[in-house]
């Protein structure tokens, strides 16, 4: 996102704009009206897909140099590294722009449950019973 | 997305608002602004994490009861059963909602290369060298 004052103004606070992540990095990003990009992740041994999170360009930055995974909480409009509060945090292994700058797959080591209900993943618990193809 | 006169008048054309969705699966849907939800696309067998895309009621409807995958397409404004140009179709397997509403995640059997760039994933080419945890 453009740090020039009218974006400032437009999107959020202080806080949410200024960020230290890599200048080459950043500027292959394509954010959302929010000034996010979605980060999916993944248990990087059974490949499980764990949750789908958000990021600004500061939380992306921490992620990438902390080795642990931090996300812009859209509802609570702040900083959320995982497992702060829970223990149940995610190491990081890996992380991999996708094709068109918007999404990120995040490879981690889950300590703990994933999902805020105890459940290992965020998609454990509502199967949709798709028809399968033939 | 609620069916009201208000809410297709702000959103889009009527392509897009008309959906043949089961009402207990839509009423647990959380839409973004532009009344979508991410579809996280992961091959069924070997757990690769393919691409985003993203799903408004009726391609989602459409990937439950076709066997096959239809996303919105948020540039072109209009359904996007993948394979039909390419021929790269993604067959369902199983299709699931995360713990709040906002974010699908299904397992397909993914034929040819899943993006457009001709690379097996969407994420293959740009790795972002995070830091590992210690």
């Amino acid at each position: 996102m453009p740090q020039n004052q009218e974006t400032r103004m437009s999107t959020a606070t202080d806080e949410f704009t200024t960020h230290n992540l890599d200048p080459r990095i950043a500027e292959q990003l394509s954010h959302n009206e929010a000034g996010l990009v979605a980060a999916i992740i993944q248990q990087y041994d059974t490949k499980e897909v764990l949750m789908l999170g958000w990021m600004n360009d500061e939380a992306l930055h921490r992620t990438l140099t902390e080795g642990r995974v931090t996300f812009w909480s859209r509802s609570r409009q702040e900083y959320w590294r995982k497992g702060d509060t829970s223990g149940h945090y995610q190491s990081v292994h890996s992380v991999s722009l996708d094709c068109d700058g918007d999404a990120l797959l995040v490879q981690v080591d889950q300590h703990g449950a994933a999902c805020h209900t105890g459940s290992r993943t965020c998609f454990d618990d509502r199967d949709l019973h798709a028809e399968q193809a033939v």
